[in-house]
């Protein structure tokens, strides 16, 4: 690549990180904690997030929900009542911290609360960009195999928090808990692993523990 | 983004494209047909990629394996016999033409066959750069769910074949085929879909088929 090239690649990085740390400061002086929701295609972003949602029910919740194309995901929080607003970045493949700076003032942030953002789906692109969050979460399908890890460092070494859902495909596709977490642990030193099912809402309970202690710890 | 970004980022795709051209004209010289295999991570594409060559036992095969990291999938072709070499793009989120033309050097290219290159496993950006292929495959999980084509239009729109994957674990995802075929119909009128299993290699014999034929129309 030409000197020219890397320079412009760096600036978009630069000026991207910039604007991340002051939505991320803004957010938390409003005492909105952000997560960036990461995950492959068909992960379950979506429907932990709901599960997430119904186990945090004492915190004001908001959603943006970042897509390619296509509204189906908003249109299934709004009906839960929900405030969620759409991102579509029309090709684009992962969410940048200007266009989440710009969504933002298309919710209300009247309470302090968790603002989740699901990232476009992709284990490779929005690692590389901060978006203004307080932690990232990744959501890994147990269908997807377990040497994710190993191909897509990326996303496990940023990750603060992982989900590993759909459990019950494991059997399926094969799936070495210990090939997985050996992986993981190569990455990512403490990271916590939880294993839920999000179609049926079971085993979210300690991951909202967590995240609500995580919040009261960012968020004074 | 600024008018100076844009130029460079044009430019990058003209160059591709020029070269993806060259490449495509070599490869059909020598009689090797190029398969670009598209998928998001865990889709199976490797798993399909065997269960096609088993089925086009007469072809000499060629793949490269491309990855963000590791050569997992590379170590399990060659076991098989096949000939294959991997290409890591610490980080990059798809192949592009001027590595796929550099990467050619190392394989031997002695007889005429079929060439498969596996491209990161991301259901966007390889959808976005020619990189010298007859025709782009594109490998869908079931698992993934059936909104897919409605949330990552591009991949549905450049495909020239799609194979449906683990069509076991539909139930387990609620998979609706009707959706997902009105969604695919919507971007591509024409593209086959053929389901198969790629753990256990059934359903591949439409797909290897197709991909005969369509190598005896544009290798002459």
């Amino acid at each position: 690549m030409a000197d020219k090239e890397i320079d412009v690649i760096q600036n978009i990085y630069d000026e991207n990180d910039k604007i991340a740390l002051e939505t991320k400061d803004n957010m938390g002086k409003r005492g909105v904690f952000v997560v960036n929701v990461m995950g492959a295609p068909g992960a379950g972003k979506t429907s932990s997030i709901i599960s997430l949602i119904k186990g945090l029910a004492d915190e004001k919740v908001y959603v943006i929900e970042g897509d390619i194309e296509s509204d189906i995901d908003t249109v299934k929080l709004k009906e839960l009542g929900i405030e969620t607003i759409q991102i579509n970045t029309n090709g684009a493949c992962h969410l940048d911290a200007p266009t989440i700076k710009k969504s933002l003032t298309d919710l209300s942030l009247d309470k302090p609360g968790i603002l989740f953002i699901e990232n476009i789906g992709n284990l490779v692109c929005p690692a590389e960009f901060q978006i203004g969050e307080h932690i990232k979460m990744l959501i890994c399908s147990a269908a997807e195999g377990s040497d994710k890890p190993y191909k897509y460092p990326l996303a496990f070494e940023k990750a603060d928090i992982i989900l590993l859902t759909k459990g019950d495909l494991k059997s399926f596709v094969d799936f070495d808990d210990e090939f997985f977490l050996k992986g993981i642990r190569a990455l990512n030193k403490t990271v916590p692993v939880f294993e839920v099912n999000a179609k049926i809402g079971q085993g979210f309970e300690a991951a909202v523990a967590w995240i609500s202690t995580r919040k009261n710890s960012a968020i004074k």
